[in-house]
């Protein structure tokens, strides 16, 4: 961050009346940290492995002090023999774990305990009561839920076999594990082999289950499918469900989880058949898609594009994993950096590993870089773009989502955009609308409101044509297509992408430009979004930015609804959008609003009669299931496109601390358009006459010269982009 | 807190299925800290006075090089010359302590040209052009600026005077500092002999001049007022602006700031007079301030009551200034944790030693406590009542505001209650309509909001009878009248304060009682909150609750307002408020809801035909100055009376990292009121049977013998209260 003001003095130490104070940067709540916090210190404090180790031991012990009762299987998910299972098999996990770390046998005998209780059951569960049609278990109702009970007591298996008899071995081996493990292959094809994530997991945990008793059918089973011919299993599922970038097509969320049962059993199969190279296949997949997911976060958090839960992030027990294994295969100190902001370990010897190097001091900071990720199979439908001001966790972000569909929880805002600063979501996503494992609110699961609200384009800071969303909000129109990309371009000043779409709308394409730009001209870097409907009939186009913060600021001249409020629209999310207010927008509409410290302001070159309409989430919703968070939307009726120009500019310092502000005002004057041939041109004036320009050519061919005449000057370049800075340097 | 559920297994170490991890209590941004935070650590590695220090001297190095320019006074606050005049005090304070501490000179020459810079144009400055009519300035537009001004520069002065030839000197004593003084003192009579916070700053700034230039006379006008007669001056304003308490009648945010003065010169008084033992005066009455002042905080925020900015706290440099010389003074290693939580150091002695300490790991736990502190010059109008499930910070807390009006920046919440937990506000207050020095927003002055909604009874957790404010929301009348307040008392199992008014509306008597109550039938400790209207008229009763978080459960049949909303009322407040749901409560109405990890629930036994409306602040808000914060109000239309009991429960824990929620329900299953000859009885009972009772005694008479008869069974103690555990422990 460059200086702000001249008027800025000493840092702590202003007494009275001069109370201006350099800007710290502010950490939000949950954040990976500030810089400070992503070195690794030399004396560490915080939580490590051992503490983990000893909170778990207390609880074993506590628990192999009470009688073990396995509950015969009843309850569906949330349920109480669901809950009950679900402990035993962590207490098993857990168990064994001690016991293959510390050789303390009490925990290897409550291990063994444990399962031969349920070898004594087990077999005699038939298909669960309350079982899901599609894939139903024994003991949960889901298969998912079984996978994941062998998935642990495999492992705790592998761990204690040499303290039990021959006899018990047999009992176990027979009536459970091998029990399980056939009715979870053999009699479960459909899950088995399918190559989806429930796959992945059914087929780690057989395979696990094969390394754990010696049966290499089962890991032959499990690795190349029930017929063993390749076709299905893990392998091929390591070569289906990450594009070459090691991204996840549903999105971060769905990744974190997707992620587990891939490196456990992977990590099993480099032990056990290392001729495999199972971590070098498809030049490292599983490693990379470790690190795109942590790439994939902000603030701690997962971007929460698509069906996700917002509150998820880094110290998911997935990736508390797949840090300790990514760091025994690489041994990236930035990784130590992530591992101290989990702040939890898991109980085995690679997590032990990472916590005594971050306690060694060992830290680095994690290298968060901008980059493209490439989205399907082969890496060709899409991409996510993540756009980083610097290495600096907390800095400005843009994501940039010009991913496919992402399959049944992809939601409907091809090209959207994300910002983040400071800490923050700045331009936000709703995310799902669900409140997970709140029973009240419908029981946990997703509330309709995601499917009418959250999956809805209107949803996004997006573009929205005639009030509808993408692909007519058909998931199975919208896997069919995704962007094409255009040059994705990282300079020192200037980060920028590119992508269209025809397809979303019918007689609509549309182009967004969405650029970072760091000049002297303002104090931090600043982001040109250029959001275009290309058309030749007359169209509404809606582009909402979801701001994070309270407006004190705005050209407009709004007329506010302050006697009556009434929805915005009545279909495609429209209808659970209150309106607010409402302003003509001249040719430049500019917003600025207030978040914790910072100051955000939106300027933005319009179409003629643009309107600004203001809104909030919330009507239509009796049962108080939305969050009531408030937009912009910038509303545009033409015959022939439309095209929103927006410089989204972080600015300023909000100190109620030391009582100051400074920079509280855009230092945007002007936004302009200009339009060539073969490309086009922004023009960014300051209001201290400082100019900015940007060239975005139609054609990304490299070698291709552009030439735009602006205001009788011809601004002139070769290839995709060119930032023309405002004291003329390159 | 107590164990939350037998299911709750290893922390952090769960692998996949059983994902239940222990709580861990969440630390909300620019808290004070968990209770580890608060634990000094024996290696401590965040800022120190070093690094403030350091910082100074680079910043002064760096204005060393400029040009000294004084500008001639011209504009109104935070405009230029303002703000200039603003920072050289702060480059005079910092370049006299830097010197006084490190003893190089070049600092101290700095300061001598800055202040003899200003010695050659102050003696030809009339008064500010912008001045403000009461008590206008030279310098600035206010006079109260031009103490502070005068605070800085008489400090620096002291420090550096022997470095400046007696011909320097004689400049800066003449033209400057007796020539400022004399107009602070002579000069501006109504200030300086004010008993009011503006007198104590300019006392304080010619009384340290007195000291800097050896001239008693002016130090005893400013002990003693302008004709030293003791009717006026610093020690008045010491026995008259604190209560007993050391409570400061317009509440922590502005007794922060009326500290400063007072601290900053008694240590001078210390020094040099150390016959006045000023700070032994009225029990100690500047430490006990500078204590209550911490005291009144919680997540480092101060309680947000009356005119506050809500983001102030104890890292204010006030308060960081007041915990120094409180270290100074009484060598309490509780106050380092407070002062590791401020991060900052002031360039003072004080300041240096508290920050070694806090590096040499000295620190212990401040001693947060539940306490009354006493509102008036004697202690008599009222109290502050404070309540605390614990020493820890982040613990469940209840403010009760039983104090004065608390003058002109006083609201009209007679005994509103505000309520803290895991680090957040949960009932909260809207504090002042304001965005401080945000020039958009109003110049950064109050609002119009401020006095027409935050000011108003409806916007607290307060009763409002009839739709009007208290006193019909006349300050004059307001600063007439405080509340009786009942016993306060605390031991283990309950903690409760009482009060009562019959001044705020003509014919209704207002009590309420508040309690916090630790049973064995609730993980955590509840508060139950009793309102009582007493009336034989009709008439209306609302009674907010300011809730912060998302409504996820209710036992009510909500009609939401989802196609129109309109706002609740037109005045006094209510017409900002959007109507968005109503319902019929029954005899019991249970409202519950989520924030970040805990569950909420405010069960309330209402009278008959109580309706519950559910409220967003926000009309008639075309500027978008209010805060959209949601509020359910229980209504009752009556003509005898009102009594509203409510339990205010903190329960359960939602986390969806390991995925798992647990307790999200209410343990409440009914809450009843039983009335006796002398006294109430309330009952709980929850959902497993267990019934916890609390008896309230309308006298507070100690050896009082009460008998309440509750379905047949008579329910007998002596005193003002008790409660009945529902393990019939005492």
């Amino acid at each position: 961050m460059r200086k702000l003001s001249s008027l800025i003095i000493a840092g702590g130490v202003s007494l009275t009346v001069a109370g201006c104070q350099p800007s710290q940067s502010p950490t939000a709540q949950g954040s990976v940290g500030s810089k400070k916090a992503n070195v690794a210190a030399s004396s560490y404090q915080g939580p490590t492995f051992e503490d983990d180790l000893n909170a778990a031991k207390v609880q074993l012990e506590a628990q192999m002090k009470l009688p073990i009762t396995v509950p015969v299987p009843k309850d569906p998910g949330g349920g109480y023999t669901h809950e009950k299972h679900k402990q035993y098999a962590t207490l098993i996990y857990n168990a064994g774990q001690i016991y293959k770390l510390t050789g303390e046998k009490q925990y290897a005998d409550y291990a063994g305990k444990l399962m031969l209780a349920y070898a004594k059951v087990y077999p005699s569960w038939a298909l669960h009561p309350a079982k899901k049609e599609q894939s139903p278990g024994r003991m949960f109702w889901q298969n998912l839920n079984e996978s994941m009970w062998l998935l642990n007591a495999a492992q705790s298996y592998a761990a204690i076999k040499d303290t039990l008899t021959q006899e018990q071995r047999d009992l176990i081996e027979t009536d459970l594990l091998r029990n399980m493990s056939d009715f979870l292959s053999d009699g479960s094809p459909e899950t088995f082999n399918k190559v989806h994530n429930h796959g992945t997991w059914a087929t780690a945990a057989v395979g696990l289950t094969g390394y754990a008793i010696g049966d290499d059918e089962y890991v032959q089973q499990a690795l190349l499918g029930l017929d063993k011919s390749g076709d299905a299993g893990f392998l091929k599922q390591m070569d289906k469900l990450f594009s070459p970038d090691g991204y996840y097509n549903e999105g971060p969320y769905y990744q974190r989880f997707a992620l587990m049962p891939f490196v456990i059993f992977a990590q099993e199969v480099q032990k056990n058949n290392p001729e495999l190279k199972i971590f070098e296949k498809r030049d490292g997949i599983l490693r990379k898609a470790i690190y795109t997911t942590i790439q994939q976060n902000y603030g701690g958090l997962f971007f929460p594009i698509n069906d996700a839960i917002k509150e998820k992030g880094i110290k998911t027990r997935e990736l508390v994993h797949g840090v300790a294994i990514a760091y025994d295969l690489t041994g990236d100190k930035g990784l130590l950096s992530i591992g101290k902001a989990q702040g939890r370990f898991m109980l085995t010897p690679e997590s032990r590993k990472l916590s005594q190097d971050i306690v060694a001091g060992k830290g680095e900071p994690f290298n968060y870089r901008t980059m493209r990720l490439g989205d399907g199979e082969d890496g060709t439908e899409g991409a996510l773009d993540i756009i980083r001001a610097s290495e600096d966790p907390d800095d400005l972000v843009i994501v940039a989502k010009n991913t496919s569909q992402g399959l049944g929880h992809g939601h409907f805002d091809k090209m959207g955009i994300l910002v983040y600063d400071a800490g923050y979501e700045i331009l936000r996503d709703y995310a799902a609308a669900r409140f997970l494992n709140v029973e009240a609110k419908y029981g946990g699961h997703y509330l309709p409101e995601n499917n009418k609200f959250a999956k809805q384009t209107i949803a996004h800071n997006a573009l929205v044509v005639d009030e509808t969303s993408h692909f007519g909000g058909s998931t199975v129109l919208g896997n069919q297509h995704s962007p094409e990309l255009g040059t994705f371009y990282v300079s020192d000043g200037l980060k920028i992408t590119s992508a269209e779409i025809s397809t979303a709308y019918d007689d609509v394409r549309m182009v967004r430009n969405v650029a970072m730009i760091d000049d002297p001209a303002f104090t931090r870097p600043v982001i040109i979004d250029v959001m275009t409907g290309h058309a030749d009939t007359p169209h509404q186009y809606d582009l909402p930015f979801y701001y994070n913060g309270h407006i004190v600021d705005t050209n407009l001249d709004i007329e506010a609804d302050t006697l009556i409020r009434k929805p915005l629209g009545t279909a495609n999310g429209y209808q659970y959008l209150w309106k607010v207010g409402e302003a003509d927008a001249g040719e430049t509409s500019q917003i600025t609003w207030l978040l914790d410290r910072s100051f955000y302001s939106v300027t933005t070159a319009v179409p003629e009669n643009t309107k600004v309409l203001f809104a909030e989430i919330g009507a239509n919703d009796p049962d108080f299931n939305l969050r009531n968070e408030p937009a912009f939307i910038l509303r545009a009726t033409t015959t022939n496109g439309a095209r929103f120009v927006s410089v989204i500019e972080p600015h300023g310092d909000y100190n109620p601390t030391v009582e100051y502000t400074i920079g509280s005002h855009s230092q945007v004057a002007d936004v302009k358009h200009f339009a060539g041939d073969s490309a086009d041109y922004v023009r960014i004036e300051t209001k201290t006459g400082a100019i900015v320009g940007l060239g975005i050519a139609k054609s990304m061919t490299e070698d291709q010269a552009h030439s735009v005449s602006v205001d009788g000057q011809d601004m002139v370049w070769t290839g995709p982009y060119k930032v023309f800075h405002s004291n003329g340097e390159p």
